[in-house]
């Protein structure tokens, strides 16, 4: 005989969670289903442990910095990347422990380790126990995506999912695919003493859209590590190491990591029994406002409806999930607005409409090059680029950076957005001194020169009438 | 016999150089009159000596986090305050060229190398030659406040406006006034191996008003620097060095660095003949939104204002009062939002209302520790407290942060204050993770649940009807 629950989540990562958290305000009939490793994909193999790698390459390379101001020695500093791997593990394991625990909290009742797999919208089937559902909400994440043809390359290819599992890596590494995971890993590793090339099919590096942000970042992360982009790449064993070809090009590696995409954790939920069709990405298309797929009682929230693999996402989409699968009517939630960093070094930062969606007959286009601020120049931080979009009556639409701290900038930009932001409303905010924000009202004055006829005066405010 | 100006600007520094650029736009009848250094108080003496002391210190003080983190050989580093000092004037002379080129650009009828002094309200004699000024605008500046008894102290006595001058510093120093100067350049050396001891009359560091705040900043800035607050200091000459003596204490240093604030550089201007009275600080009493003295065609714009002495209210001065003084009616210009950053290790901020501003019976107050924040703690950044402040309605009122990056942090705040925000609103901004900027999350979700009965779903965007 089956149980019958209000709510079965399945899987117990970010989104799940997050689903959970709301669900249970409003009913105690509910049950969490997870099969693999605890911890959220964030805290075991994404944000927490790349930003450990990161952030100890970071401290090594400050070592260029701290010579050309003057403080000698630095010569003496070394670091062994066993001894890196061992931190971000246990830096790791202190963040895991703090989402795992949330899982430990529920009773029997409410949590079932196993794997779920749907017999109808409403029916699932945990390792042979049955569950009459009155939702269900997917939320199984993904896995790093390896082509079939590369998987005999066995041990010799690595993904970041079991990549911080290693007690050291080879000197000679090749990353294959250079957004935002493959970028961050690759720089760090190829700061902290390995010889790293990388390779990728598209031009775009970390996600980057604009063709100016593009170029500057081949400038200044290639400065790190050899990049060749626009190409296929042909992977193949070579005594102990990896052989990588790829244009006119061939070398050899002694591992590579591969970071082309990642694939929806969806393979044992028997998705065909939904009676829907499945995308390319292997699942059935949800609405990003209600994350329902079609009108079934089935929602999907999280990395595995690949709508945006981000974690500050995937909890909005656990949450909209969850407030949809126990209140009698579907909502549409409004999403927040886009906001996407890479860790690099310099940063490269997304956020609100990106350059790909503008029109460009329509967008005013503004710029400035971090060279040109005094705070950055200090630091020796001053390689980068910054652009911004708005539309011709003014209103801020989005923008891409590629600097220090443009991860800061990025938030300070999109909050903007939120608010209907003009460049001339944005001038009219405090620009401390000195600051690298005022990158930001170099660039805005750029723009402001094209779309007011009082640009010069527009920065002070509005008098008010005495 | 006297010549006729339309505006003439005493003074040319941010301020000056700011109503410089304003009235030039409106006349071609203008005069600049400067009598001292060229160059602005900010890249001389001020904000960019200052940072590129606290950017080596910052680097040296790195090696901790560097070991820290597994890298090894730190123990060989050293840094020599002598080679700091001259890297220091270095980037000095590089900003001061910059901003003095612009008085190399004026031809001798706009530009008058000497010092003003007023016969009366539109009246000014300059070494003997006399105008006749539509306008005046005074933007002399401040220097350094050294009180008359301690003068006798002489070359063991440093100020701000000439501590960079020095080849070298010697080993012990003691640092009179902990507010932003004292305090970040107190911190500094210390961190570069001087012995330094810091006292002050006043509790607040660096400004701030927030008693939070100010343990905080107690027991963390506390481990660079001994410092006592709360008594009176007496200083006298011993031997090659200074005798400091407070409360019960009394020690011995070589200098002492005297930054117990800044006086108006009004001494040569005469500002009786303007007929009114003088405040304390021996200017007379402006508006801040028109800059104005009273009703005479007199402004006054910058630190000699007493009224914010930063750079980026100097300029916002010196433009109000460039308007006024060319325009035929006077206007009020409504102010930015205040924004205050002190640049030390963690460094303090303060945006909006001050603490001592708050009516705190009608105050929600928000906090978090940033030792709670998982980005923070990865870097070994992780002390430090941010308070918020809003009203019973959410309206963010303001706040004081106590934090690595509180300088990017605040811009973010006092940005959401000029659109009015509230704590739901900034909660449904995006978050990216992990990011600093998740501590602030942490400390509006203690306001929501003082606010509002939905505090556990405020963070959603209010559902879209379909």
């Amino acid at each position: 005989m089956s149980r019958r629950v209000d709510v079965a989540i399945i899987g117990a990562g970010s989104a799940g969670v997050s689903a959970l958290r709301t669900v249970r305000q409003f009913t105690d009939n509910y049950l969490l289903i997870d099969g693999g490793a605890l911890g959220t994909s964030c805290a075991r193999v994404g944000c927490m442990p790349s930003k450990s790698l990161i952030e100890t390459a970071r401290l090594f390379q400050n070592r260029h910095r701290q010579q050309s101001r003057g403080i000698t020695g630095t010569e003496h500093l070394s670091v062994h990347t066993k001894d890196v791997l061992e931190q971000v593990r246990s830096d790791r394991d202190f963040f895991t422990r703090t989402t795992a625990n949330l899982t430990d909290e529920l009773s029997k009742n409410h949590f079932l380790q196993g794997y779920a797999r749907f017999d109808a919208p409403n029916q699932l089937d945990v390792d042979g126990k049955k569950f009459e559902c009155g939702a269900v909400i997917i939320a199984t994440g993904t896995q790093a995506y390896v082509p079939t043809q590369w998987q005999s390359l066995g041990h010799r290819l690595l993904v970041s999912d079991w990549l911080f599992e290693q007690t050291d890596l080879p000197h000679k590494l090749g990353v294959v695919g250079l957004g935002a995971i493959g970028l961050e890993v690759g720089q760090a590793l190829a700061h902290l003493g390995h010889d790293v090339v990388g390779v990728d099919l598209a031009d775009a590096l970390g996600g980057a859209q604009d063709p100016a942000i593009i170029k500057v970042a081949h400038d200044t992360i290639g400065r790190s590590l050899p990049m060749h982009t626009g190409h296929h790449v042909t992977l193949s064993g070579s005594g102990d190491g990896v052989s990588m070809q790829f244009g006119d090009n061939r070398c050899g590696v002694d591992n590579v990591i591969v970071a082309v995409g990642r694939t929806p954790n969806v393979a044992n939920l028997n998705l065909q029994a939904l009676g829907v069709p499945l995308n390319t990405a292997g699942v059935p298309d949800s609405d990003p406002q209600t994350c329902q797929i079609g009108d079934l009682p089935v929602f999907i929230a999280g990395d595995v409806s690949v709508h945006q693999p981000l974690q500050h996402e995937a909890i909005d989409e656990g949450a909209i999930a969850g407030f949809n699968s126990v209140c009698a009517d579907i909502r549409a939630y409004r999403r927040r607005v886009p906001l996407k960093i890479t860790f690099t070094d310099p940063q490269i930062a997304q956020f609100g409409c990106g350059y790909g969606s503008l029109d460009l007959t329509t967008t005013v286009v503004g710029q400035a090059l971090m060279a040109d601020n005094g705070r950055a120049r200090i630091s020796g931080m001053n390689a980068g680029l910054i652009r911004l979009y708005a539309n011709r009556a003014g209103l801020l639409l989005g923008g891409e950076l590629l600097c220090d701290h443009a991860e800061h900038m990025a938030h300070l930009l999109a909050w903007q957005i939120t608010h209907s932001a003009t460049v001339a409303s944005i001038l009219r905010q405090p620009f401390y001194h000195p600051v690298v924000e005022e990158a930001i009202r170099s660039a805005l004055r750029t723009m402001a020169k094209k779309l007011y006829k009082n640009h010069s005066v527009v920065e002070w405010q509005e008098p008010i009438l005495l």
